[in-house]
């Protein structure tokens, strides 16, 4: 894309209502804009982001066998009302509203009860077991407060998944396949060696639940790391875990961190809440066992915002950045403007993505911005370049640039994929 | 995908609370699962026609230079007041929630005050303009009634697009270039024959708006249609138009149609009563020319589902359809296993999506299933087709069936794309 074609532009003030440094970068790059508190839309570089995260999501979901569907935002209050969850005093997020007839409806915060209510129609029997379904979707949570920027708000894109189990031992199978899965998405996303699945407080079910917690000076969090181990416990069930898994609490490592990723095991409980069975292989009525497994895209967003940006902007890693490449052409000389559209051109053709600095800016500026919107690799077209019949290349992550010829270019953009 | 693992299974039982033949026949093929009345949520097979559909339409939103991003679904009140929408006696769809401190919210019926707000950021001066944006977004209207199934809901999926000149003209000249864009979606969807621009009620600033209105008994509009002119008049503004245009209005056809795509002038409406204005060349402040363009892509879900469709069930185009081919393996011999097993890999393989129903099943219930689901292609593996070194092929829209080689199965498969 040529940044003369992009209706974003970057901003060198930062928003004064925002004290997150996410919601300042994002919003000082165009990445994001800011409806309200806790609300944001995302515009097309950060809906790019938003959607090669989800790609990777979606890509080890389906390699656990997770069949996508999409769920509603709408939700009828009686399918809440047999969890008892409907009640403002059992979740205290909920956005209600009313048809026209005056029928009370729930806005999506969650997911659990209408999936349960829909596959009623389709798992009838042992036969059916077991099942895993996910979705991408904009959930609703009225927080009292939002002031992490997009890594709590009241809209977020969810990635949610459900699978259904005829027993306990089948369901914890594929709940450490999750857990696998899971490792994978956030290795892919970059931030794989600072994230821990954590021991946290548990359910009905289980005397732990499991997060996934990612070291973030900017997380609502804190954790106790064992390092050797590879071992991370929540601040709030410390005593309980080392006792449990034997840890001396000496030689674990206290640090801030963000929630990325949760995984709950709801047991039988809302089977036999919601009257909802199987039947078995010998002709008996059982309950479904149920876990669901969440992990927040938006919020990801915002969690990568915080940990890879540096002082000139963000840092983007080469599989989520919404273009791998920035190209930079400094002057509007004849011999420039074709060497830097021909480039552009065959760095398309070869299916690397490229935003394009067409505009006659000074190349400060240009610097400036390819710097703050945290693309991986700038490339520089100038006279002098084309004088040398060569191209200067720069990583984002690095203070040195280097001129290189074009088959070490094609080969440095591409080995990056 | 094999049949045994999508979780979805069909249903010869109409559901008794439904009246529209689009919702009966896409919950029957496990396409949609109803959540209440208007609301419906799309299972894997619904979802993959539904990406199909937005893929086609993105892609042709993106050839005109629209920048995709996504909006969001709570909106301030604010924003809304400024046009008097906030009304409830000027928009009679709204639904409206609270944050816990009691400020009201909306929940995006639509988005041209939203997109407006936005825009005020990045649109300064006339070289910002002409500029064009859309999105994928999930609309909530408060309807009265919902009982046409997925046409008319409660909650669905729509494209709109939002785009900003700095003069009519400039805005007419892209108007025309959406409605050819627009052209190419329905052609490319199967019902380009069948789809109209009509002429219908017009706004502040124009005579007519214009809808794209596709022929279709379960509409809700009236249309009269001049074939050999291809032009089309809504009911509503007969005779106007037909004054207008010249046409003798006993070359009319009347038709029942469904608006699959509406069209809309705004002038310098919005621009001025949100006072949103860009500086011109010679630093005057100037009104903004907006228009907006809006596809309903769930409810064009509804509608070829109405008019693509026979006594078995659905009958989808090629370019839309959930999968490409129906793979039916009769028997349960090793001979057959491994030849459906053969051909389900290399089809694969080809970039060819197929459902391979390799339930131990009758062969009744895989075809009965074969079409309900609307799979364009049908093929059979049996010991008889084993024992020929051939296979049984048949179109979804073809009631013969014929033995071709694998050669000859693959160019047709391939062909159809």
């Amino acid at each position: 894309m040529r940044v003369t074609q992009l209706f974003t532009k970057t901003s060198k003030t930062v928003p004064a209502d925002e004290t997150s440094k996410n919601a300042q970068l994002l919003i000082q790059a165009g990445y994001v804009h800011k409806e309200m508190a806790g609300v944001y839309a995302y515009l097309p570089l950060g809906l790019r982001v938003l959607e090669n995260i989800k790609r990777i999501v979606r890509e080890e979901m389906n390699a656990i066998n997770g069949q996508e569907l999409i769920m509603t935002n709408l939700q009828p209050k009686e399918l809440w009302e047999e969890t008892t969850r409907w009640d403002e005093k059992v979740v205290d997020v909920w956005f209600k509203t009313k048809l026209q007839d005056g029928t009370e409806l729930g806005l999506a915060w969650s997911h659990e009860e209408p999936i349960m209510g829909m596959m009623q129609r389709y798992v009838q029997s042992y036969k059916d077991l077991p099942t895993s379904v996910y979705q991408f979707q904009t959930k609703l949570r009225n927080e009292l407060r939002a002031k992490s920027g997009v890594m709590r708000g009241r809209e977020f894109v969810m990635k949610d998944m459900y699978s259904l189990h005829a027993s306990a031992e089948d369901l914890d199978t594929y709940y450490n396949q999750v857990i696998e899965a899971y490792k994978r998405v956030y290795e892919r996303l970059g931030i794989g060696e600072d994230t821990y699945v954590t021991f946290a407080s548990g359910g009905a079910f289980t005397k732990f639940s499991h997060e996934f917690q990612t070291v973030c000076d900017a997380g609502e969090d804190v954790l106790f790391v064992h390092k050797g181990k590879n071992v991370a416990v929540n601040e709030e069930v410390l005593d309980e875990a080392v006792k449990e898994l034997g840890i001396n609490k000496d030689e674990l490592e206290k640090v801030k961190s963000a929630e990325v990723g949760n995984i709950f095991n709801f047991g039988t409980d809302k089977s036999e809440s919601m009257k909802i069975f199987y039947t078995d292989e010998d002709g008996h009525q059982k309950p479904i066992y149920l876990a669901s497994y969440g992990i927040g895209v938006t919020r990801l967003i915002g969690v990568i915002a915080e940990k890879m940006s540096d002082e000139k902007g963000l840092v983007w890693h080469d599989n989520i950045a919404p273009f791998r490449v920035y190209l930079a052409r400094l002057g509007t000389e004849d011999a420039v403007t074709q060497a830097a559209d021909k480039l552009y051109d065959e760095l398309q053709a070869q299916g690397v993505e490229v935003l394009y600095d067409d505009r006659d800016a000074r190349p400060g500026e240009k610097f400036a911005d390819a710097d703050l919107l945290g693309i991986p690799h700038r490339v520089v077209v100038s006279a002098k370049t084309v004088e040398q019949g060569a191209f200067e290349y720069k990583a984002r992550t690095s203070s040195e640039n280097s001129i290189i010829d074009l088959e070490k270019l094609k080969s440095t953009l591409t080995a990056s994929a």
